[in-house]
């Protein structure tokens, strides 16, 4: 793999099978990354340097996933220009998942952080994929192929319908 | 003013007043947007057009405002594959601004919208700018000297307060 | 089947278990429909054509269900001047189906949707009998049979509590 | 005016500021109509005579509108086989308007209400129009009317958009 | 058992594992009651006949338990003076049971409902027991019976620990 | 006055604006009450005394409001067994009301509240003399009396709308 | 083990799986504690009795968990000048936790609540050793070690992703 | 003044006015504390500081302050051994303060925050107060007396009532 674009991070490992989601998508789009834990609570300062030398090291957008009272995501963005994806985790301590949506979501002007739906991380990897698109031509053209991809498996299933018995003149 | 980079679309003229936040902070940075109103429910044809050609147009990122059942935001990432910033407005016929951030927010997995908080019209411009700068070394440059103005208005404060009378040993 | 008088959508055929219970109805009272997938997001351009053809197709209501940021109904009541019935879907990625349930009650005035109860395919069903009921007397007449036996039912209950032998003196 | 194709009818003559909206659109679309106060919990008499003796009086919809625990919707549901439009209303008396909406929307499967946003009459009025226009022609190309208006408004919004000098290359 | 005091209704039948408690508490204090099924949508005029009839029948309490848009306790309310005690159930159309408990808890001024927490049946018995017993000397001593074994049993829970090598001072 | 019948108490003397509904409704039907101001959380000794001591001074019923974190009506039920009506307020302190509302409701089997919507005095001194009119005919016509000029009142109001133009047919 | 510093009660026996975390953490810190069953509402005079003795029995904190609605925390806080540290346990009873949250949180000003997170007895636990490490050295440098194994664990799973394959480049 | 016990810190120089009555309080008890503006968000690496020299500088407790996504309280727990008092600012970018209230109590297990009620200040200095009074017989007789202050208050309201003519037996 080459130098990641993209950093993958999350609060606790036991959030892995959510966000790994995103990191699939990221293979599937042929887009380097890199993922591990970073606990904002826990390894404040792991959470600092990671986030002061993302730039530098050269990712281009940072995907943070957390529950709870979920800091890691706007801690991450006070202290990075990148643009940074939060990914509400509805984690066994969670309201809800109220708590991880709002804490993640609500941040004061000035420090914006890109809110994906709860436990979207797939989402939060597609959004990566569309920034890096932005700028990227080839990389656009994927997210495009994807999007196609999406609207056939649709047409699939209104033709399963169909051969279901379940009518339609349209 | 150049070829646009962020298209700023809205719901309706009166969230003029929330949205205008995100046109001033790409002024202030001096990064190129186009800003109409472009409503899901009354002009669906207009907003399809809208978001097919933003691409082709040059845009790189659109920022899209709406309250209530807001689904524009949505509707336009399912229309592009550019990067959607979604700003939930706490109109007058939503109920306390829940129905604008998880109509907005709550996407299904394939079509993200890169979600803000509530009324945070001014985040949306910096998360544009951010999308941009990922790519753009001298507009990181000047999301970087933002985020340091905002430092130095803190610790303006943090003087203001001791010159006030209150006491502090930090 | 003859020409079908309701057309019944979902944005996904994970909905089916759900939006089923509309066309059990409408099969029970012998009125025509027509059931397939139409994912607003996915599948946009779809969405448009089914809905701009719904009235000219001979439709009289669409009933459409979605889950989570739920668009389908509220677009396809922006392109159609049928009326158009909402049934919010708790689908998995929906948070307790608050999200559903907004985006789709949630609509601006000019474009409403008949929002029902959550996962309430069935009364969907109901309400869509009804609307074609208002002005045909044949299907008005099995509408009030229906409430009839609904009627029975709970007489019928109220029956076999006293014979379980709780008393009761009404 | 002639006999009357839509019952308005509302808790406490306190909603009529946000019910009128809903006699005001019939008027504009020349649907005749009647309106009055039926209370479910001051008059439950009159209610049931109200809704018992809608049809063969030659209603084709009802509109019911109703604040806090609002029962009257869904007891003139149970009391008519034709559709029951649901009109919550933020009275001084509800929670932010949560308990007017779900006291409407969340209906048993049997007893349908098509309920619309909070206070939004003017959908009410609108919905009831679809209903009427599903079976009439004329009352259809009305509504068809209404709605192209209604995309003229914001066409004339973006114009002025622009002349109030925001750029916009669309 | 004699004339039943207390009449305890409930909107379905699948209500009757919870609103059981009502009719347990009330026969461990000897107090006579009746139990059946009277559901607001579907029976209305039996509704209309069970409470305005309640009074003359001998009642001195009516249990009202429902979920969702939960209409009995309330309708009932209306139509008769005695007290009416109000179940909100989380019955499996409940969203997490807010509707039940708000269509239930917020009537308006004038027509009061009891209203007791959700699917607290058992205290629901024990509040129609306590309007009982205000005014009848005997009732009262048995309520007040019930009360001290509830602390008893606390008591005895605070020696078990004790005895399961939980430290106490106390 | 005679030996007071309902005891009205309050967390705190700012909840008199809202309390003294009950007071004016039990002097409007001639029910002696008392008034005062006791708090859960800064005179829990003078709650202990007033809720011991209530049964035997001649109280029937007690009615409790507080906001917040509203402990007072469930201590006081825990103390006494006589029936306790809580009356949720909604202070400067309260969440939107949520935490007043719940914090009475959700009370554990075993003591029961008696809860009523929030900020809704009046409904509890309504349920008050039903609760003493269920055992005292007297009261109870009186209760009657009340429930049939409410009804007057919407009657009156349905009258006002004819005269002010609206038309109605029933 | 020698005089408790720390008191530990529960509303209830079926609260001890959730309160143990917090005694299972004063034992792992060597911090002597106490732990109880006390019920506000179905052993009030105990609650006074345990409340008041407190601070002379040598208790330096109490940490109280309750469900539903949860008057323990705030009652004992409101007759004893320890702080309180308050645990919503989100019980049977309870709805999805938020009666419990609300009702231990929002006290009144004049009695504070320290409230940690929806069953969280652990961080009960650890702020309790917080409060006395405040003025314990010795507390305080096991709380410090304490909080660097919560590091180490982190770094540990970090390192963990790495050897299971997913890249990572910090 | 002394070397502070207490530091109170704020996300803004506007939660000044909430967060005053904190500093009022201590003052009030002869607490020395001190008082500054340190943002999360704005200036990470000034809150680092604060927070992890706070404990060698003497502090004893920490105050923090902060609304919408409040990362504040949370960022500082995790960066010392002190306990951490929180105080949800209802800010103006806040939804309903809901934000505030669930990012500083919903925090993982290993770092928790000892969260008062809403805009609750006044509350955080008491139980800083009470915090030091663990250990500092001086000041918890101090906390004492203000309880006693606080009883003497309401007696009086409770004697303003009767004087108003407000009838009591009690």
């Amino acid at each position: 793999m080459n130098k990641p674009l993209v950093g993958i991070i999350m609060g606790s490992k036991s959030d892995l099978p959510i966000m790994k989601d995103a990191s699939d998508f990221l293979e599937e789009l042929n887009i380097d990354f890199e993922l591990t834990v970073v606990s904002a609570h826990r390894t404040p300062e792991r959470m600092f340097e990671y986030a002061t030398s993302a730039a530098e090291r050269g990712l281009k957008v940072i995907i943070a996933g957390a529950g709870g009272a979920a800091h890691l995501p706007g801690m991450v963005a006070s202290l990075t220009s990148l643009p940074v994806i939060g990914v509400p985790v509805k984690s066994s301590n969670s309201i809800d998942g109220w708590d991880s949506v709002l804490s993640i979501l609500q941040m004061p002007n000035g420090i914006p952080v890109a809110t994906v739906a709860l436990n979207a991380a797939k989402n939060a990897g597609i959004l990566a994929a569309q920034i890096i698109g932005s700028a990227d031509k080839e990389v656009f053209t994927r997210v495009e192929a994807f999007k196609k991809e999406l609207k056939s498996k649709v047409e699939e299933a209104a033709e399963s319908l169909k051969s279901e018995g379940f009518p339609c003149s349209f």
